[in-house]
């Protein structure tokens, strides 16, 4: 039998809360009087079940049913979890865990999604019969892994610490508080910022725009792979964190933010620094951290030049104005003038497999671009789709190498077009790859031929191509034998 | 002629401007008296060569000559761009000016990397002959885009409009101010949040390694892809701006965090953020907002899952415990069993060419670990590496769709490893690839035999699958009809 959660209140965060349980195999029963949540909660859902799953490379467990409680006492009965998501406000919050406490089971654990009061605010004076624990999760709750997780002085260790093993079977990271605090961990850190983010609109210094900029170009990205600490650690370099706290302390005492009251920098306090830092990041140098650093930030800009987001916007507008052009046609096209990205490299260090197939994606992208099968003319209706490809790997390739793709046109007449890449670094072949691509309508999905500009051009290039030697290794089926 | 960069101080930021400029093709001249300043360069554009071309899909220029400069004159002489990263410290600066103002050409550009100094203070009272600027960049400088670019009020406007397309040229994306401020606009943010994390270390509330997950694993992705006001127009929906302001005023009274200073949320600073993010965002509509971030994210956490940082080792994690195992090998073994991810589907929802090769990929990694060539065999020096790959595309799939893959051994003897890979959902046959792998030692790069136990498990595997019928497509050239 899954196991059940309780979801009550369904805004933005408990809709959150109801699609991860869902996703994860749990029965969620929902109780909101809202007329509209049913429709809210089905929505989040939808996102949920195009963006979690993937995550993962491994599959989740059937989807488990939303029921919606017309009362608090259906929805929390057989609940294992009781995630309480309504409005900050202790008044509503105390009314609405008594009805709960009333009628839940006595081994549920009963959490709530408070970004500000602590479980001892929480729980006020009132009876129980679980304690109230803080399960503070971060939107979209369906993806991101963070829930800060704390209980009352009092509260049970053991109740914590199945609490904490039961968000982990939910794919979520919790965050142990050692005490709480008004707030909690995250909620602080993200409240500082956008208060002086509001006094820089206050004073005119920045707009929205600029803030937001500010972050998804810079900070945000440095915050997404490594927190303040690391990175501070890493810019200490061998000298070490105590060194940089102390070169930190006259910057800390300027009032160059509005946010001015900062603790003093004791010796006391940068040794426990120091020593926080050592514990969690010790075991490796900072060279090692710059590494890893690079790396990540490589793999976040370029899988947002994929989704267009953020700072991808910027290296898409970057590559449109140095894409190669078509010159000569009575030579192999260059499709494709670049550098192995570092994200495309694995634990060996060199290209890995998979990301051949990119290059020679991208390279049939442009020569379709060269044709004129453009972004305007796809919009349009129809596209070319690839049918079949074969790929030879023949050389090894590292991060930062440069390689170019030339691309031979071998038929390209009626819905046909097949082309042979050659992937090549300086005169060294890495890779070949020989690509059917079939004109299909957008619409039926079904093969059609061409407009007649791209038929044109793919003919007039298809024909020159014909009078070049045909290259080595096209026609071969796996393992065939040269000759 | 390629233009040149004077780079005074070359510690981390000034070495990171060195290898960005370098790297953009700019003849660079770097003066720092430390004499460990060659090596420190050095290894700076090592890292930036590593990571930096591979960002974009297309060829940077030949990098530039690097040369050290004895004197400033010599460094500042013949430079287009003059980039000041010594210590922060007013005296010091000032001094460097005086000397670099005697021998700059009267068109260069020179900025400051200054984390918290205003144009005007830098300034002072001295002679000059052109402008001091403030172009603050965030670190690694040679791989992320963000450059805060301020002049003084006096500063010319064709100069500061000529110095972001200077930056432009080079890659970066420059935050024009629209007026100086202490600390600029990032400084301010970031500085506001490492206070409250001092604070939150100080008291006693967290550590620095919990500090670090709270964002790396919530907030940080978040501002990775947009930043808090657009994130904040998410959660307002269709209500707007100024509504979700409103609410949040209670929360802003609230002594939350240490950092309790905040502007009073007047009706007019309220008008000013909503009108400020409908011209940043007022062109998109939440659900579509939330939809591109849910793409991002996904992209964000695939990504860091590739590298194994941040919340990709978690997701590594969750994989890890939920991987198909072998069981009947009398039957094709299911190598993968997961859904499509979001960052594999492209602007036509459907899953892109490309990626067909991961999920193939993916699947021979899960083979090859069952059959005993897992992490620990790998790290003694041997492995399999794919010498040809044969794809056929059959039918769509969609991001959320649940995929699986069989596998079929067609051969397993020697060095050889041949599978065959078909790729469904449900009932219907999206895809086959076939592979051809050799073993080889990761010493040599030559084929070698496996070793004996995972000879034996491949042999025993081949021997079972001997008996399966040929699957429908195998020894197939592109293009090759069937039958």
């Amino acid at each position: 039998m899954s196991a059940v959660a309780a979801i009550l209140g369904a805004g933005a965060t408990g809709a959150g809360w109801a699609a991860r349980f869902a996703l994860m195999g749990w029965e969620v029963r929902v109780f909101d009087p809202d007329p509209a949540v049913a429709e809210r909660v089905e929505a989040v859902l939808a996102r949920g079940r195009r963006a979690l799953p993937g995550l993962l490379d491994t599959g989740l467990p059937p989807e488990g049913e939303v029921i919606f409680a017309a009362r608090i006492s259906e929805a929390v009965r057989a609940a294992d979890w009781i995630q309480e998501s309504v409005p900050d406000r202790l008044d509503l919050k105390r009314t609405l865990y008594q009805k709960v406490q009333e009628h839940c089971a006595d081994e549920a654990i009963l959490a709530s999604s408070t970004s500000g009061f602590t479980p001892s605010a929480l729980q006020g004076q009132a009876a129980r019969r679980c304690p109230i624990l803080v399960a503070h999760p971060v939107r979209p709750v369906y993806l991101l892994p963070l829930v800060e997780l704390v209980g009352a002085p009092d509260a049970p260790k053991a109740t914590l610490e199945r609490a904490g093993e039961m968000l982990r079977g939910i794919g979520m990271v919790p965050l142990q508080m050692r005490h709480e605090s008004d707030g909690h961990i995250a909620g602080r850190l993200m409240e500082s910022l956008w208060r002086e983010a509001l006094w820089l609109v206050n004073d005119g210094i920045a707009t929205t725009a600029q803030i937001d900029a500010a972050l998804r170009l810079g900070a945000g990205l440095v915050w997404a792979q490594m927190g303040p600490f690391e990175t501070a650690r890493i810019a200490a370099g061998e000298a070490g964190m105590a060194d940089v706290l102390a070169k930190a302390a006259p910057d800390l005492a300027a009032p160059r933010s509005h946010l001015t009251d900062v603790p003093d920098l004791t010796d006391s306090l940068v040794r426990r620094i120091a020593d926080q830092s050592d514990a969690q990041s010790g075991d490796r140098s900072a060279a090692d951290l710059e590494r890893q650093r690079d790396t990540n930030l490589v793999g976040l800009l370029r899988a947002l030049k994929w989704t267009g987001g953020g700072a991808g916007a910027h290296l898409r507008t970057l590559d449109a104005a140095r894409q190669p052009d078509l010159d000569d046609i009575t030579r192999p096209v260059v499709t494709q003038d670049r550098a192995v990205p570092l994200d495309w490299t694995d634990y060996n260090g060199h290209m890995t497999e998979s990301r051949y197939l990119f290059a020679f994606a991208d390279a049939t992208d442009r020569f379709m671009e060269m044709i004129g099968c453009d972004a305007d003319y796809i919009a349009q209706g129809s596209s070319f789709f690839t049918a079949e490809t074969h790929i030879r790997h023949l050389a090894e390739a590292h991060a930062g190498q440069r390689f170019r793709v030339e691309t031979t046109v071998i038929e390209g007449a009626g819905k046909k077009m097949h082309l042979f890449h050659r992937m090549l670094s300086g005169e060294t072949l890495l890779a070949t790859g020989e690509h059917l691509l079939l004109h299909v309508s957008l619409d039926t999905r079904r093969t059609t031929p061409p407009g007649p500009e791209v038929a044109r051009r793919l003919a007039e290039i298809a024909h020159a191509h014909a009078a070049l030697p045909r290259p080595e290794g096209i026609g071969r089926a796996v393992g065939q034998k040269p000759g």
